[in-house]
């Protein structure tokens, strides 16, 4: 496998190592020593001698065995020919601690440009600069390829993290909560070995249940999108996107240097690629621990055991919260339960076995879920009261996580110390332990999301096999190779006509006359719209009349723009005027690197006042089309409302799926304004449109 | 001091005392003895003898010298004569561990109401029953009556919790974070001694610095909301409010017997009270420790200062989402940081003071952000590298916060073993210090919310001071006097004019005729409604007529409703027909033990769709009028968009003022509807009232 060399290597060396405490070049051979890193280390340091007991060599074309990986942490401008000589010996990947690259400007820039070079010149893979490294627990390996300061346990646990300083405090908070990592990565600037290829990386690895990732830009959104899918399929990637707010947006852009412009366009790809989306690092790591411990629920309904009301209650509120159900359990589960439990205990989702209640009563209590057919998750709260038998409680749910195949999350609330060996039981037994109802019931819905996403079919695009790809083609073709910034009426009306777009009828004409004769084709009232590349915003500039009901009218607007627009030679466009339905918009954007992203919501106020508006990236299924029409606040209305007919909404949903198509197959189409479509009982019309390039 | 005796007993007697460890008799016993009671210890038993060392006597009476507290552990149906003879002997106060009151069913009812008569007859104070008890760490009481196991540090916080459950997770989680309590309540049924009293004694208590409630339901919402507000003006409360989601509330219904209604009440009294609300435990103790530690900020603008620039993004995030702002730093503070800070040093807010930066630059900075005039709060993030003196970065630290006025919140990002010194550090000099950004960002920015309710200048509602409250009395009255359910359109009409709330003209006619009259001295168009006690739905039953521009139209109209209507022998109402301006609504329900919650919205559409209405509790004041009025989503709309005239938002505001005083002196009106109330650049006139009763 490609990155093999770098998360296994078999021999270090360390090209700037240093007996002086304080520096990487030290800390890198400290670290690997106390970690029981398995293979060789070579310090390198022109003066030879001896590095923390170890011989150092003069250079790396010194060292006397093969070397697969060479850390760097000499002076920025030495960095290149140190990486042509890592070549030259034959080392796999070096991992370039340095900074001053591309993050300091330029010269930076350039010194990061020539280390890209090299490597796509002799194969050599360079990880970072300007990075943290990487780190191994497996046995075998127990590679510490980095100057931090966090001593995982192995685990199933591995993460990404574009950042260094996110990347450390996630680690050593998954440490801090006693939970072990598989494989850690940095990669820095990221001049060649990508956060895609680690992905790609994490999700060969076998022992990796659960892959974290940091982002804080996307050079590559379409490779990241598609080793995220690849992987997402079988196994989970939790995903941490920071920048939200316009002041982390600048916040990151004085970071990374890149301003970040993609904000919504990366909240799609995760959701596209199924990766399940943290606002915080305290519930990403949460996550990571029961998705790590526990099977993946096979739908999202919850059964809650709890010996006191009061966390039962605040863990309710959270699940629901987060899109997870409480069915009233079945018959046969609460006939099972009144038999076993206390008189007094309360037989409803949440059960509550009471404060006295002993391991028999909790043993019944997780039996009746593990086995209840409309359960999919097992939900603990669990007070520990100075005079119940707590051990035993313990063991019972040690055992019933033996028999499930269900997931079980425990908020196990005590006092840590007194009671240690209780907590010790659980978590041993596989089933995650947590101090706050509110985490636990967090993971757990952050689980049942994924398991939302993972029951989707996949899909393809509904494609329209009529399309005239080729004439769609030409026309934007040809419109483009004239220099034109935008399609004109007639242009942007037959692009639509390709894919099979319902377009309100209409006719191009450039006199008065053939106004007049195009409208009483049409049938009155019609519209008037004039047409020329330069006027971009028609109905700002009094280029549109509406609702022309007779001759007289339409020839008098008619005259009236031709005179006002003289200047740009107008078209004239005559269309049908229609009623009814609702007025929707479509419109896109292409997001660099990426297709379009395409975005749905009611016209007028709905859209100006209540920004009331839904994206999805392209190419669109069926199913996201579904749910971006359904997602909107307003959609009540296209459903209909006060005994109002709803809209013809396969009708809305084909139309919006050939946008799509006709996106993905212009993809220079650079903007695109459908407004208004009208959508009403009998189908989804577009009234008007505008293509940029 | 009312409850002093309860949280400072000098004397505490157990009844049901006894040898065997897994009782609460002996647990309390162990509590006391453990915690280092300061006062006398009685175990009452009657069996007599010895308990853990302490003679036991056989009777509360037998006791030799007065008790302050007495714990009650029997069984339940013995505590009533129990509670006799502690008043017998002069207890100041019982706590009621024992269960099986209220929430057993109405047998348990009936024995808690005696208690309350045994309190109210003798004055004798009873806490619970069904409830754990009190704490007080003070060194000169130390008084642990409480049977769980959280032992606590002395500090600065004090917890009140209706659920004896969350109450000890929230308790053990704070010892947990390493800082200490003042004193803890739990009191279980609250049959004498309430959560507001407590809330009270927490506010008079010297050492207390911020208060912690937890709460699920409210049995008495008056006097809980004037405690609270009495005490908030001086010092923070924090409250936790359960039962969000429906699931959540029916929990809450099946764990405290009492159905759960007033959500959005609850909701309204938080915020009136300046209460700062939370919506999970770990947040409320992790912003308990930081308004127990440090000063409230002054305003909301936050100077960040970062040694690594991933976490610095996720604060900015979460503290904009808070309701903080980072302003840019003054040319001065951007000079001096200038000066003092590496070169590739990054200054702006967020200050990046980059990760080799030592103690001399974190100086230079938090000195910069606490002497600059824009800046109310700093917040610090500090990854600790292995390179840096983080002993001297840590006692900077210190030395700038014995220097500062402002709050200064510390993210420490560590392991916390090799750092255990540098976080000692700064703990000790009263920075909270916080693993994770986006929890210390979430703390500081709750401060900021307290802080901007403090800032509010305190505000009486606006009252017009012409009503005829006499006469508005009197319609009310009398309508409730002849047993009607809800008022005629007249006296509705009445009743608003009363509080000189803008009426479209009407006249109450009862014959076509008198309609035509009416409708010529008003003008048309006209609108005619029919008005009977009945029919209450007018418009659903064909009831209403809008937009009768003729003679013709009017009598055909009236004609026919008082033939259809004829059983009900209805009047007619003929109104001015409005026109132009926003419809919006004005809607009231009476709370329980309350005023009224006041709804304001959009009508139509805006209402029934998009559910955008704002809620208020009366009296509503002129500032929570606008806040009403604002809140809105919709309420670009009532600014005039496309170059629509905006309303006048003054009128609008005077108007739901009135309605608000009306409610005040009205409390018989359960549930009032002014739909529609046209609100246009010239004022706002309702035309149409519903009042019920």
């Amino acid at each position: 496998m490609q990155l093999d060399a770098l998360f296994s290597p078999r021999s270090v060396a360390v090209i700037g190592a240093s007996n002086r405490e304080l520096t990487i070049g030290y800390r890198i051979i400290e670290n690997l020593l106390g970690f029981g890193y398995t293979g060789k280390i070579f310090p390198v340091n022109p003066k030879g001698g001896e590095i923390r007991g170890l011989q150092a060599y003069p250079s790396i074309l010194d060292t006397p065995d093969p070397v697969d990986v060479a850390h760097i942490v000499i002076k920025n401008t030495f960095v290149p020919d140190c990486v042509e000589d890592c070549a030259r010996k034959g080392v796999k990947a070096v991992i370039v601690n340095t900074a001053g690259f591309r993050e300091i400007g330029d010269e930076g820039a350039a010194l990061e440009d020539q280390l890209r070079q090299i490597a796509t010149d002799t194969g050599i893979r360079v990880f970072g600069p300007n990075c943290q490294g990487i780190i191994n627990t497996d046995q075998n390996v127990r590679a510490y390829c980095n100057f931090t300061f966090t001593r995982p346990e192995p685990g199933h646990i591995s993460i990404v993290a574009q950042s260094g300083g996110v990347g450390e405090v996630i680690h050593q908070r998954i440490a801090e909560l006693g939970v072990g990592v598989r494989q850690y990565a940095s990669n820095g600037n990221a001049c060649d070995v990508s956060i895609p290829e680690i992905i790609r990386h994490f999700g060969n690895d076998e022992q990796t249940r659960v892959v974290l990732v940091h982002i804080e830009s996307l050079p590559d959104p379409k490779t990241f999108l598609e080793a995220a899918l690849e992987v997402s399929r079988h196994k989970p990637i939790l995903g941490m996107k920071v920048g939200r707010t316009a002041e982390g947006a600048k916040a990151v852009s004085s970071h990374t240097g890149g301003l970040m412009k993609q904000d919504t366009a990366i909240e799609l790809i995760f959701e596209k690629a199924g990766i399940v989306p943290f606002r915080n690092m305290e519930d990403l790591c949460q996550s990571a621990i029961g998705f790590a411990a526990q099977p993946i629920p096979t739908g999202n309904r919850v059964g809650m055991i709890a010996n006191t009301g009061g966390p039962a209650i605040i863990a309710t509120d959270e699940l629901i919260e987060g899109g997870m159900t409480m069915p009233t359990l079945s018959k046969q589960t609460e006939s099972a339960l009144r038999e076993k439990l206390y008189p007094e205990a309360s037989i409803n989702n949440p059960i509550d076995v009471l404060a006295t209640a002993g391991p028999e009563h909790f043993a019944a209590a997780l039996d009746a879920l593990i086995t209840d057919e409309s359960i999919d998750a097992v939900f603990l709260n669990f007070v520990t009261p100075f005079f119940v038998d707590t051990l035993g409680v313990a063991r019972e749910i040690a055992d019933a996580n033996r028999r499930s195949t269900k997931p079980i999350i425990a908020t196990v609330m005590t006092e840590k110390n007194g009671w240690a060996e209780t907590l010790d039981i659980i978590r041993q037994s596989g089933v995650p332990v947590y101090d706050m109802p509110e985490t636990g019931a967090r993971v757990l819905a952050s689980m049942g999301r994924y398991a939302t996403w993972l029951r989707r079919p996949v899909e393809d695009p509904s494609l329209e096999t009529n399309a005239k790809t080729q004439r769609a083609t030409d026309i934007v073709q040809s419109a483009r190779r004239q220099g034109k910034a935008c399609l004109s009426a007639a242009d942007g009306y037959e692009l639509l006509d390709c894919y099979k777009i319902p377009i309100a009828e209409y006719r191009c004409t450039t006199t008065v006359d053939e106004c007049i004769s195009a409208a009483d084709e049409i049938g009155y009232p019609v519209v008037l719209k004039v047409d020329a590349e330069q006027i971009v915003h028609k109905t700002d500039s009094g280029g549109v009349a509406l609702n022309l009901q007779d001759p007289q009218s339409l020839r008098a607007k008619a005259q009236d723009m031709l005179d006002r627009f003289s200047s740009a030679s107008p078209g004239l466009l005559v269309q049908r005027q229609l009623t009814g339905g609702h007025e929707v918009i479509i419109g896109a954007n292409a997001a660099t690197g990426l297709g379009h992203v395409l975005m749905f919501g009611l016209g007028g106020i709905y859209v100006e006042v209540l920004e009331d508006v839904a994206f999805k990236l392209t190419p669109i299924t069926p199913r996201e089309t579904t749910e971006m029409i359904e997602s909107l606040r307003t959609h009540k209305l296209l459903k209909g409302i006060r005994g109002q007919e709803g809209i013809d909404q396969t009708a809305l949903a084909t139309l919006i799926q050939r946008v799509s198509q006709m996106l993905i197959e212009n993809p220079q189409i650079r903007e695109l304004d459908i407004n208004p479509v009208f959508a009403g009982p009998q189908g989804a019309v577009a009234a008007d449109v505008r293509v940029l390039f």
